[in-house]
C-alpha cells in the first residue's frame, strides 16, 4: 500500500466512527435535526483526516491498535471541522469554499454555522470524556486537558485571534511564527503527542513526538502558504491567492518563496531526525512528513 | 446571613477564582492580549452565578468544603459565559444589553465575540480536566462528560437552535418544554448534579439532585419568561418585551400569565420537594428554588 492508500484507508474508518457518532444514537438526548445535519456537513464532507492519521500512527508505534485509536482521532477531527466552520464564518475570514462545496454558512445559515461549531467542539470533548475512548480515566483526562490547550485561547482560537488582528499589518518573523505554532501548530502538535498519550509513551518517547508534532505543523503550515501562492484551486477544493489580498501575514510573503521551500525543507529533515529512536517503526511517519511538506493540495 | 448574601459571598469567591483562570498565568502558553481582555469582560462583569451557586451548595450536602468545588464551579460558569456572548451575536438573538453593558460583539466586535466564547468553552475543559479539579480523574471525567453533554447538540447548543427555529413558528406545548430543557434546562440540571459528582454522591442521592435541577431548571425559565413579560428593564439589566416582539416561543405566551404562574409554584414545590431526603441540610437550597421562582430579576 502507498502512504496515499494507508491515509485513504484510515480515513476510510475515521469517516465510519464520525458517522456513528453524529448519527446522534449515542447519547442520551436526541439533538434537533437541523443541528445535526449542519455538524455531518461539516464533518463528513471529505478531507484528508491528517490530523487523525497521525494520531493513530503515533498511538501504533506504542502497540496501539486502530481500532482503539479511532475515537480519539474522531474526537480530534470534530475539533478541527470546528474550528475550519468558525474560521470561515462571514465575521471570520469570510470563506465560500470549503472543501469544494459551500462553506457550512453558506448552506445553511450563520447561526446554524456557529452552533455546529459549538456542537462540534463539544463533541469532541464528550468523545474524549467517554469510557469507551479508553478504559483509563487518567488517559482520557489526559487527553481532554491536551485538546482543551490546543484548541484553546492559548492555542488554536488563540492563534485565529491573532491572525485576524494581523491583517493589514506587517508582523515580524517571530509573531508570524508564533501565530502559526497557535492557529495551526497546537493542534497538529497535539495529534502526535495524543498518540502517545493512547499509548501511554513516556519520557523521551513522548518529547519526540511533541517535537515532531511541533516541527510537523510548522512544515504543514509553510507548506499551505506555499500553495496559496503556487498551488491548483481545483486541487485544493479552496480558493488561492487569499492571504496576499487579505494582506495576511505569512512566511511566504516575508521570506519570499525560494527561502520559504528552503525552511521548509529543513523542517521536514528535522521532523523526520526526531523519529529516530523508533527505528523502522516509525516508517510511516517519515514517510508522511515527506507528504506533508511536498503536498500539492 | 440572607440567602442574598449568601449567593454573594459565594459569587465574590467564585469571581476571584475566574480572575485567577482568566489571567491567563495557570496555562503553558501565554494567550494573545485582545483574545483574553474579551473573555474577561465576558466572564467577570458580574451576574448572580447561580449556577456555580447551585454547584457548591449541592457538593455541600455531601461534606464538600467550598474552597474544593470552586475550580468546578468556575469552569461551569466559563460554559454558561460562553453560552450568553455566542446567543447575543447579530446572527443570534441580536442584543444589544447584558448585565447591564453593551455585549460582547458590541464592545469588541463579532470575530472576537465568537472566538471570546470558543475560547470560554474550552477553557471550561480545561478547568475540570485540571488534576487540582479533582484528585480522582474518574471524578474530572464524569464532570467533563456531563458539561459535554448539557452544553452540546443534545443540550445547551441544541435548545439554542431549536429556539432559532421556532421564531415566529407556533409551538406546541411540549416542544417548548424540549426547547427549554435543552436550552437552560440542561446546564443547570448539571449544575446539580455536577455537585454530587464532586460529593460523589450516588443512587437516589444522585437521582435526587437531577430531579432537582431538572425541576429548578423548568422554574428558572418560566420565571424569566415572565420577567421578559412583567419585569423591569432597569433591574433586570437587559432588554425585556423581547421574546413577544421576535415571536419567541414562550409558555408563558401558550398559558397566558396566570396559568404559568400556578405552574411556577408547582415547580417550586416539588423542586423542593425532591430534597426531602437531605433533610435540614438542604435548607439553603430550598430557599434557592424559592428565590428562583420569585426573583424579579
Amino acid at each position: 500500500m502507498t502512504l496515499t492508500e494507508q491515509i485513504s484507508a484510515v480515513a476510510a474508518r475515521v469517516e465510519q466512527r464520525l458517522t456513528g457518532y453524529l448519527a446522534g444514537v449515542r447519547g442520551p438526548a436526541q439533538p434537533p435535526e437541523r443541528l445535526a445535519e449542519a455538524m455531518r456537513y461539516a464533518v463528513l464532507g471529505g478531507g484528508k483526516r491528517l490530523r487523525p492519521f497521525l494520531l493513530i500512527e503515533c498511538a501504533a508505534l506504542f502497540g496501539v491498535k486502530l481500532e482503539n485509536a479511532l475515537d480519539a482521532a474522531a474526537a480530534l477531527e470534530c475539533a478541527h471541522c470546528y474550528s475550519l466552520v468558525h474560521d470561515d464564518l462571514p465575521a471570520m475570514d469570510d470563506d465560500n469554499l470549503r472543501r469544494g462545496r459551500p462553506t457550512l454558512h453558506l448552506a445553511f445559515d450563520e447561526a446554524t454555522a456557529i452552533l455546529a461549531g459549538d456542537g462540534l467542539l463539544t463533541l469532541a470533548f464528550e468523545i474524549l470524556a467517554t469510557p469507551q475512548t479508553h478504559s483509563d480515566p487518567a488517559v482520557r483526562g489526559a487527553l481532554t486537558l491536551g485538546l482543551a490547550r490546543a484548541a484553546g485561547w492559548g492555542g488554536m482560537a488563540g492563534g485565529q485571534s491573532l491572525d485576524l488582528e494581523a491583517e493589514g499589518k506587517t508582523l515580524k518573523v517571530d509573531e508570524i511564527r508564533y501565530l502559526q505554532a497557535l492557529k495551526t501548530g497546537a493542534l497538529i502538535e497535539y495529534a502526535c503527542a495524543a498518540g502517545g498519550i493512547l499509548g501511554k509513551a513516556e519520557g523521551a518517547d513522548r518529547m519526540a513526538l511533541e517535537t515532531f508534532g511541533r516541527l510537523l505543523g510548522q512544515a504543514y503550515q509553510l507548506a499551505d502558504d506555499l500553495l496559496d501562492v503556487t498551488g491548483d484551486k481545483h486541487k485544493l477544493g479552496k480558493e488561492t491567492g487569499k492571504d496576499g489580498r487579505a494582506g495576511k501575514a505569512t512566511l511566504v510573503a516575508v521570506l519570499g518563496v525560494d527561502k520559504a521551500r528552503l525552511e521548509l525543507e529543513r523542517l521536514e529533515r528535522e521532523a523526520i531526525a526526531s523519529l529516530q529512536r523508533f527505528g523502522a517503526r516509525a516508517d510511516t511517519l517519515v514517510e508522511t512528513a515527506r507528504f506533508v511538506s511536498r503536498r500539492e493540495h
